[in-house]
């Protein structure tokens, strides 16, 4: 495992500030170090400091990073935007690959149900972030979907089979949750934020096909449009 | 939830150094921050001085904290001592209650299976420290065994019934679990070692039920004797 690939990661799709230094995939790497705190709207305050005393802690050095990941969301837009501008910075300045990994998904591989997985995220506006997820044998998390953006009730009625919901969406809507899916759903409520070191495993799969963000042009994954630019888009659409 | 005790909790159990801050219990909570590094047998030297980190980043006060809570193991003789001096400081110090968690629980809580679950950690000299846990409807954990240390061989003469395995003793032993279990049963490898967090959420039920550490008399739970302990005793039971 020493030859395994060292990758930083960390995610600010939420309030809270995940960072991680991990060694190998998901199945038989480890957790050099990791941490992580609710900093509300203050990522771009705390991240680089934190960053630098998770290597200093953990004895590493920049020199020993094989890539840096980063969460593309969805999520804060405001989060996503630090993130992704100081991965940027973080891997241009030190000529590392830079990863990225859906904030849904480092949700999604710590699940592990049996059942079909929704994982949902709070979206603000009465919406949820949500993609569907199964496990497959060898615990491996596959998606069944692509990443959306809509009202709980709506996901809800998308809602066919026995499934297992996570996310922090799950806390904030529970009362429609519990109110129109039947007993046959299994709430995962703890299951909140994107952890950075499931980030960091994930990554580690994409490092070995090369599969990397371009550093000039690579953007978060917003799933839904900002508000500037639907104020920018509807005037043209609408006349 | 904000009137939910916020508590300050750890473990050194494992090479694995893991600190929270948590507010609340498993279902309803959320962890303030949390921080793990793999620290080797250096816990004394890093720990204060991440907890003192944490605690700033997370703009926490020790006048913010309820209790005290520490991972009581089984695990490294040396690292659950000096877990243990520091929790009794701290709390004494501090006047605050301290509480203690089994680091194998704060492990199961994180399984989740809707099988039989037997969390295994790692106990040197060939042997492995275990003990078995069912997940009850609303996903609460119980034990079904005391803690125990054996030979990894004689675990799996025990067990009778699909299970699934968790712990840092997963992948130590792999060979062994491969080769005389049968398909039935689920490997979560990834699972390795006590979250401090896990500890904190546990222990917001003891502080509940006012289920303290005495702090003069408290030791960790080693489950066997020290190699100390037992040169002392066998000259007797062996004469």
């Amino acid at each position: 495992m020493s030859s395994a690939p060292v990758i930083l990661a960390f995610d600010t799709a939420t309030s809270n500030c995940s960072i991680a230094i991990t060694r190998g995939d998901l199945h038989e790497g480890k957790v050099v170090g990791a941490l992580s705190f609710d900093s509300g709207v203050t990522h771009s305050k705390r991240l680089l400091g934190a960053i630098d005393w998770l290597l200093q802690t953990t004895e590493m050095n920049i020199d020993d990073l094989s890539a840096l990941a980063v969460g593309t969301g969805p999520g804060s837009f405001t989060g996503l935007r630090i993130g992704m501008a100081i991965a940027k910075g973080f891997a241009h300045g030190k000529g590392l690959p830079l990863i990225g990994i859906s904030s849904l998904d480092a949700i999604a591989v710590e699940v592990r149900s049996e059942r079909l997985t929704c994982v949902v995220m709070d979206a603000r506006k009465k919406e949820v972030y949500c993609c569907f997820y199964r496990c497959e044998p060898g615990s491996r998390t596959v998606r069944c979907s692509d990443p959306a953006v809509m009202p709980p009730d709506k996901l809800v009625a998308l809602i066919k089979e026995p499934v297992t919901l996570a996310g922090g969406g799950v806390r904030v809507y529970n009362d429609i949750f519990s109110e129109l899916l039947d007993e046959s759903v299994e709430f995962l409520p703890w299951i909140v934020a994107p952890q950075a070191a499931n980030i960091g495993f994930l990554a580690s799969g994409s490092l070995e096909s090369g599969n990397f963000l371009d550093i000039d042009s690579a953007t978060p994954d917003y799933v839904r449009s900002s508000d500037v630019q639907l104020s920018l888009v509807s005037p043209l659409t609408s006349g």
